[in-house]
């Protein structure tokens, strides 16, 4: 590729990678339509893929044709395969066709938004889809969006602004002099609210855990207790984190009686619907959401359950001179030197930004609003099926309510004792998971073993579950047996 | 596309998506290969896309192509081509085709690789890639890699840690009732750094920055004096950030003698090489290096300079255990049910994880590590020549001296007075930039205007500096005379 007599060193050459490019959309198309071909989950051990690759990297350029082969050969069959119609682990996503071609198109563009002049068409595609995607979710105009890649980072940087104002001389002076400062969130917030929390230097004291009703919803009373303890205490109140969607049972904080203890104290509200976010799209749902609309800021992921590819996190902010106020730092190299728009790097750590709002702009117009519902409402629908026929059906249980599409639900048997069933139901999972016929994941609901079973992904369909619950009642029956 | 009388919604058809594919693998293949007829900076004002597009989203799903049509219309026209051999603002980057063609199947794979389980291969891809790359650039085994988005994130992770060993008390009460904990980096460094250290909750004071040389280069007397002044005031010394590679003016801190200074005082040295570091590759500059290995993290950023498309962005630390400490709190749902490989989420922030290392991996067999170091000396030598055209030319000087690739110079005319010089060349910045054939950006130097010429795209050549000096001549001869 490189023969040094033909002049400086470049990329491939045109036509290389022209037929590269169009052998690459070929497998692509091939794979998602050979998709349930694949086992969900690997059949490999930790190591493999290490064992199979070479120790050293090539001095010279090797061919693409060989590098592809390669691929195909060591690192497909170790790949989980997220697009799977019976990938049930942990969130079901969707790298739909049009967010793919999003995709493909934004590595080719290559730019880096970081600033408005560094890509205007960038910038503003993301601020405009960002506002497309606010309006349908019924957020007012006051919320401002930005794409970050996760939703850790999305809180991280929500609670950072928080703190701005909780705290705000300790923008110069740092934590250190100052009072202890306390963020809330019920015991079955996400783990990402912890590591944000440690990350500003709060501590793990920093984060208090507020119990939950029986229904795993942030209990308000509680609340209220918790932050009276702490101002009496001399420490300081900074931020309430409500979630509409937990990670582990997809309960719903009471989020309008938070934000009223918000308001009423003076503190940041950060609601995370990561996962259950679009929700909002469905008129019919809209009581999962009451009082969100006066929250300070909100993140919800489009590469969760919008059927954009990761990864892309929308942050809404209804206070974006708190974000700027943590994150703005202008160095010379980075001031714009003439009028200007929306700096995107200034309400964040990352400086760098992917296009990725490309990939959004296309999901949200390929399948246009009533379609992404039509979707939204056939996993609700496919989540009570389910539901329904764990209820229906003897030797199990619904371990939790399921407002949302991840029924959580156990064997239960002839009636096991909890530390077996515990046992059990962990030994079932991986029994299932290792058939590479459909991918589950677990969970802990009052201290004790459940299943996850999220339905997220845009190809599952009735009769995927109707495999899996063959093959569930199948494995549960035969190790009942065993 | 959605006829609701066809059974469940889905995705795109299989064969509607192969053909959209196919189209969009010969756009991007168009794209590439006429890429020098594009501006590099666009012709448009705030406002134009926003404009443009209609102010609400679609209720019913567009088709692909007309979504691909509006694309080229009204989103091209405004993007800054980075792929652009002429584009030479900030740091110039690459997206390689075999970067572009690793990002196109990554999209399609879709998988989230935040545990092991997640997708074994894209664990275990990654730490393979980084573990070459980690060689071929001469760090130690003692060096563990993970990808993250940016630099920025990068290093806030990497301070994170350094706060444990610091301080490994405040992991549970916060900072709030220790003492101050201080950060050192040169007046040069990344504003990055800041951001982290603002994040990290140890405010504006808690970021010391340190004098420079009149090349640029940390002193390190002064470092020794900052630190010794911190211990005084009972300020604690957390850590110490060395730069290979400044932004402003890729000047390259003395990171040997700054590694002595940090093993004495015990302070973590972290070096942000994400500019700098694929230089390591080149056995003739070893001489910039020289102490790296000494460090406890590194952050080197192949989609800067190693022809790997945004965003890839390496963290190598020699006390993952720290980083592991820092960020690792494994909630149920999280926890692995099995004997599992490496779960990379425990090594920062973000918990979703894309699978990026398999560009890395691309680009690293296609190119081989020769013709990655024959690239980067082609960069080199092109920007050697560019310093040299300025010296030897009337009106112009060069402000800094020019390391790497990045020639950072000013028109001076006939000894213009400082601050006519810094209109003039900001006003011949902008000049040049509107013509659309080179995009240069920037920077301050000992407070004066200067402008950089980043030379780091696989397709520059000679042919295309030698069109913006006559360019750069040319407007600042007419802004001379005007």
């Amino acid at each position: 590729m490189n023969p040094p007599s033909q002049g400086p060193p470049g990329d491939l050459p045109p036509e290389e990678f022209r037929r590269l490019a169009h052998e690459v959309a070929d497998w692509i198309a091939d794979y998602r339509e050979g998709i349930e071909g694949f086992p969900v989950f690997p059949d490999v051990r930790p190591g493999f893929l290490r064992e199979a690759l070479p120790a050293d990297p090539p001095r010279k350029g090797e061919s693409m044709d060989a590098i592809l082969e390669d691929f195909r050969r060591d690192v497909l069959p170790g790949i989980t395969h997220w697009n799977h119609p019976s990938f049930h682990a942990w969130f079901a996503i969707s790298g739909s066709g049009p967010g793919v071609l999003g995709e493909m198109i934004a590595a080719a563009l290559n730019v880096n938004a970081m600033v408005w002049r560094a890509s205007p068409a960038a910038t503003e595609l993301e601020e405009h889809t960002l506002d497309w995607l606010r309006g349908a979710l019924g957020l007012p105009e006051a919320f401002r969006g930005a794409i970050n890649d996760t939703a850790s980072h999305s809180t991280l940087y929500a609670l950072a602004a928080a703190r701005e104002l909780a705290a705000p001389e300790q923008r110069e002076v740092g934590l250190s002099g100052g009072p202890p400062l306390r963020c809330y969130a019920s015991a079955e917030a996400h783990s990402s609210v912890d590591k944000a929390v440690l990350t500003l230097g709060l501590g793990r004291e920093g984060m208090v855990r507020v119990a939950t009703n029986r229904v795993f919803e942030m209990d308000v009373d509680a609340l209220r207790s918790a932050i009276r303890r702490d101002r009496e205490a001399g420490r300081r109140p900074m931020a309430v984190v409500a979630t509409i969607g937990t990670t582990s049972t997809t309960s719903v904080d009471p989020v309008a009686a938070v934000s009223e203890v918000c308001r009423e104290e003076g503190i940041w509200l950060h609601v995370d619907a990561a996962y259950g976010g679009p929700l909002a799209l469905l008129p019919e749902l809209h009581d999962l959401f009451h009082g969100w609309e006066a929250a300070d800021s909100v993140v919800v992921n489009p590469h969760k359950w919008l059927f954009t590819p990761v990864d892309c996190s929308v942050l809404y902010c209804r206070r974006p001179e708190a974000l700027r106020r943590a994150f703005s730092l202008v160095p010379e190299y980075l001031r714009a030197v003439e009028e200007g728009g929306t700096d995107l790097m200034d309400y964040g750590v990352a400086l760098g930004r992917r296009f990725r709002s490309l990939k959004l702009w296309f999901v949200i117009r390929a399948f246009g609003l009533d379609g992404l519902r039509e979707r939204l409402r056939h996993h609700l629908e496919l989540a009570g099926e389910w539901a329904a026929r764990v209820e229906s059906t003897p030797g199990w249980e619904l371990a939790a309510p399921c407002p949302m599409a991840t029924p959580i639900f156990r064997w239960i048997g002839d009636g096991l004792a909890p530390e077996e069933a515990d046992a059990f139901n962990e030994a079932l999972m991986n029994r299932v998971n290792r058939t590479g016929d459909a991918f589950l994941s677990h969970t802990g609901v009052n201290g004790r073993v459940a299943l996850r079973l999220s339905i997220g992904n845009i190809q599952t369909g009735r009769r995927h579950l109707a495999a899996t619950w063959s093959r569930l009642e199948h494995e549960a029956r035969a190790l009942a047996k065993a």
